[in-house]
């Protein structure tokens, strides 16, 4: 029945023969790997204005020098990615570049700082992807929290059942996006030129964050690193270089200058758009939504923008949940994180890792009440700590690799590393009081966790090994017999006589305890015992606390000290099993536990104890 | 280690001998069982506002008729429930009042209204006391979900530690809210009429559902409907005769009329300042705020005022939490609800009804998106429907028990179930197409369940009873030996060991299986196997869909009908046990997920399997 269930919900499991890796065309890879990065200029340019509005209405007029500086920026960052797609053409992620070239731990920062960031990119899409409709649709503005975390859910739900980075499906709504908004930019300049645009009323911003303060440099570089937001997602391409069709290195850097091109028009032309009609950024509508309406009007055209770059934002949520398990499964193979976040699911994807970034970005969506502009101070350190380590690790490589002119090569990479470690500097310090200190806690706290598996797994292995035993120890206690076995009853049902007979069947010292919870049900068990029970002695043994596990153990304990010579303890539990599982939601489930109660505790002496479970099946 | 951090959250174990009831008088009981009647004046004036609106603002001017019309409903109930009292001195809640006159139908009906309402009173309460906070510091409004969820989570960790219903705990508040709300009514009145209070400025009301309607006779009935908010909660003192002080019936009759008495009080002279005060309903504060604000001046008086509405809601709701698991462990006493709702906790508490009650009353704020007005049309329907069957119940109370003038007992709660029936009728009408058909949906489905839940009990109780079994039968059966027995290999480690000794000594018929998931560790065993294995021979099963279970079930299956003459399948499971209980979250724990797909696949031919536990404790 569940399994039906979750036939219907998730599809049948896959083969592991199955899993195969659909190579991708140029035109299909943009589209699947640029949704990220494409998808920050619905965003970033509202993040610089609402910055700078604190100045002051006046202070927005620097918002296009701020994103001609970021668009600088950009291009430094993606020469210098283009260098890593063909140095590391099998895939180079952070992590990976860090690890190998500068070692364990840079490796570990960069994959901490890039854990904390994909769960950001999903909490950031989908709240922005929420905005664009609420944007359009205002009654809905109350219910965003809700349909963020429905979003997410629609989403994991997906992943769980397993999308293929197909890139059909993802090239409708990433290139309607981008036909879309490049016409409002052009649409935009051809009636602002013509003067058949007018600028926007003047607007109150609503979103002040207290009154009007002095415009510092401090408060520009805020801006600035608001606006780096653009920047994510930019390393998505050199991640999935494998994915590409042959030659995957030269197809993929040429996709990346292709991105790197089209997000930097978009970025500069919406943000030229904002100023020219002055949009002032408020509360209820976003700042892209306020220019679709002044160019377009609200029509089908304004609402087109809307819908693409609401699927646009959730196909850019949708890339860390391929990216976050994938890396957490990396970290989880080299033991750094649960195994269980490496184990393949019934559909080929790691289920675990899903379900867990799943989780995170719907606690993030809470708290901070579904609102881009609040998620944002958190957003991007991580993203530029990853890019440093990645950039310097190239350099290391370069230099390690020494091939032809390897000089140049570092060099660029170099530049990026310092431009991108300015900025990140930048980042932190204008970033730490409004939330970034949370990030700049979180990711030596993730790191610790890291080395603390690490140390786990590494003792475990020790403990379990076989080394230094000798096979004879072992044989001779083979023929150990006489166990001591306990039977605890609930009540005198079928259950209890099956569980009895086995124990019977198992040795000739058995016990039976019932535990004096309820005195009605144990004065009935001591009438039908002389019946029932044949020659097994039945314990009552008294609870002040109603608890049955309590009493329990306490008796076990007790025997292990009064008969420290006697054999292994053996606890035969009744468990009757309903027809259906959905039926066990009706029973107390004592059973189970008092099988991890005792499974959890050692015995007195060091003694281990054996469960036995026998189960007896109800048929309706 | 778990336990710890369980006693410092929810104290130390409470013995069963110290569930005692303490003793109100009737000031601290009317503090104790008064918070949510009392509560619902801070929004009952508001919602009557909020639909008349709709036929706009000159409607406003009906609230004081339709709140004089409510008045005169909660005296004929007040009156109908002071007999409830006296005719059921032990405590006469709506389930065992219908349940004991009308019959089994009507008393599940009566269970299924107040169980939905309980949750819908978290839910109103809880954030109607936030919309309290969010009107005096306008700037936490966007967390107003999360600021619900965060309430919703203390006070259900406040009542699994055990709240006792302290009547000096709850007094503070009670009548820190009666006495300011008192104050207000008083001031407001005298500045009226010395003239010293204006009304407020003209506002344009922010929650108009569509533009102007008519003002029809259906609107103002909705607008009753939605008014008569302000009579749930009173049927508490009925409730909780017990807890009074000797004589109780008489006490707890004086307290209701001084509770219905504050009630009528508040609730009319609020609505009459808002009418004076011309106060219009908006989305970003409440109407007792709006007031408060311009009687009071924003000052430490308005303050306290909005933080005692706080408070009192906030008690309101935790009536619930005492209601709620209280009723459900009643319905599951009598096997209509799943026994572990009856179960008492570690601190005397019905843990589990208390855990249930805060996820329903959270999933409605998440999805009614913290808006009380949204959450309205669903309440007060479940209420209505309770208060008609419980006063029917009583009619034919007194008609039984025909004690001296039962005539004048019985008519007067017969005007009470008549008026409320009628009551309840139009809210269905009015409520309906606004959220009603979803409570109006769920009661009948709730009675399915109670009805499912005990059908199955009755069925599970046949199963397992011994009449029809002779005690020969089983005594025969002790003897069995040699039973078939299966060890499951995950690797070569001390766990496999210790498993397969305990086998060893169980039976000489052993089989260790292993199943071929990853290659090297499958190899790995094999080639270790002949040192370690002794003479138990190891099977290899292939795995082509990454699963450990399933080809180990289809390999029992097939022995089963193979050998079916042979002794019953036993399964030995080598487990290891980390040191500490968060160390298992590293581990893949397939030992668990292997036992719990054993125990409920029945063997073929009808075959139980007995599953063996074999733990090993690691130390570090």
């Amino acid at each position: 029945m569940l399994t039906n269930v979750r036939k219907l919900a998730f599809g049948s499991p896959l083969p592991t023969a199955e899993e195969v890796h659909q190579r991708l065309t140029k035109v299909q890879a943009l589209a699947v790997f640029s949704s990220d990065a494409l998808s920050s200029v619905a965003y970033a340019t509202e993040e610089i204005l609402l910055v700078l509005v604190v100045a002051g209405v006046a202070a927005l007029g620097l918002s296009l020098p701020i994103a001609l500086a970021i668009a600088g920026l950009l291009a430094i960052v993606a020469t210098s990615y283009y260098q890593t797609i063909h140095g590391y053409p099998s895939g180079g992620g952070a992590y990976i570049v860090a690890h190998d070239n500068l070692g364990m731990w840079p490796g570990l920062t960069a994959a901490a700082a890039l854990l904390i960031d994909y769960v950001l990119t999903v909490a950031v899409s989908i709240t922005a992807g929420v905005a664009a409709i609420t944007s359009a649709f205002p009654a809905l503005l109350a219910f965003r929290v809700g349909l963020c975390l429905l979003a997410v859910a629609l989403i994991t739900w997906a992943n769980l059942r397993g999308v293929r980075e197909s890139g059909t499906l993802f090239a409708i709504p990433t290139y309607g996006f981008v036909f879309i908004f490049l016409a409002l930019i052009v649409v935009g300049l051809a009636r602002l030129i013509s003067g058949t645009l007018s600028p926007l009323p003047a607007q109150t911003p609503a979103v002040a964050e207290g009154s009007i303060q002095a415009l510092t440099v401090f408060l520009i570089l805020r801006a600035f690193a608001s606006g780096c937001t653009a920047l994510t997602g930019i390393e998505a391409i050199s991640n999935g270089i494998p994915a590409f069709q042959k030659p995957e290195a030269d197809n993929a850097g040429k996709t990346l200058i292709a991105m790197a091109t089209l997000l930097v028009g978009m970025f500069l032309g919406i943000t030229f758009l904002a100023r020219s009609l002055g949009v002032v950024p408020v509360e209820q509508e976003t700042v892209v939504s306020q220019i679709g309406k002044q160019v377009f009007g609200y029509g089908p055209f304004y609402l087109a923008l809307q819908a693409t770059t609401a699927l646009i934002l959730v196909l850019a949520a949708n890339t860390s949940f391929a990216d976050f398990p994938r890396l957490s499964s990396i970290l989880a193979r080299d033991r750094y994180l649960p195994r269980q976040l490496a184990n393949l699911g019934d559909r080929l994807v790691f289920a675990n890792g899903i379900v867990a970034l799943a989780f995170l970005a719907s606690t993030l969506v809470v708290i901070f009440g579904g609102q881009t502009h609040r998620l944002i101070p958190l957003y991007a350190l991580g993203v530029f700590l990853a890019f440093t380590l990645s950039q310097a690790g190239m350099v290391r490589h370069w230099q390690r690799e020494s091939g032809q002119g390897w000089h140049w090569k570092a060099t660029l990479n170099g530049l990026g590393a310092v431009a991108t470690g300015v900025v990140l500097l930048v980042i932190v310090t204008t970033k730490f009081a409004h939330g970034g200190w949370i990030v700049v806690l979180l990711i030596p706290g993730f790191i610790w966790i890291f080395s603390a598996v690490k140390h786990h797994y590494v003792t475990v292995a020790e403990q379990l090994s076989l080394e230094g035993l000798r096979p004879e120890e072992w044989e001779g206690l083979a023929s150990q017999r006489g166990h001591k076995v306990v039977v605890p009853v609930s009540g005198m049902h079928r259950g209890t006589l099956a569980a009895l007979r086995f124990a019977r069947s198992l040795s000739k010292d058995v016990t039976a305890l019932v535990v004096d919870v309820e005195p009605e049900v144990t004065a009935r068990v001591r009438e039908k015992w002389p019946v029932w029970g044949h020659d097994v002695p039945l314990v009552v043994l008294e609870s002040s606390y109603r608890s049955t596990i309590g009493p329990l153990l306490a008796y076990l304990d007790e025997v292990d000290r009064r008969e420290p010579e006697s054999g292994l303890a053996v606890v035969v539990l009744p468990e009757f099993v309903p027809a259906r599982w959905w039926q066990d939601l009706l029973h107390n489930q004592t059973a189970r536990l008092i099988k991890n109660a005792l499974i959890y505790r050692r015995g007195q002496e060091g003694k281990d104890r054996v469960i036995i479970d026998v189960p007896y099946h109800l048929r309706r």
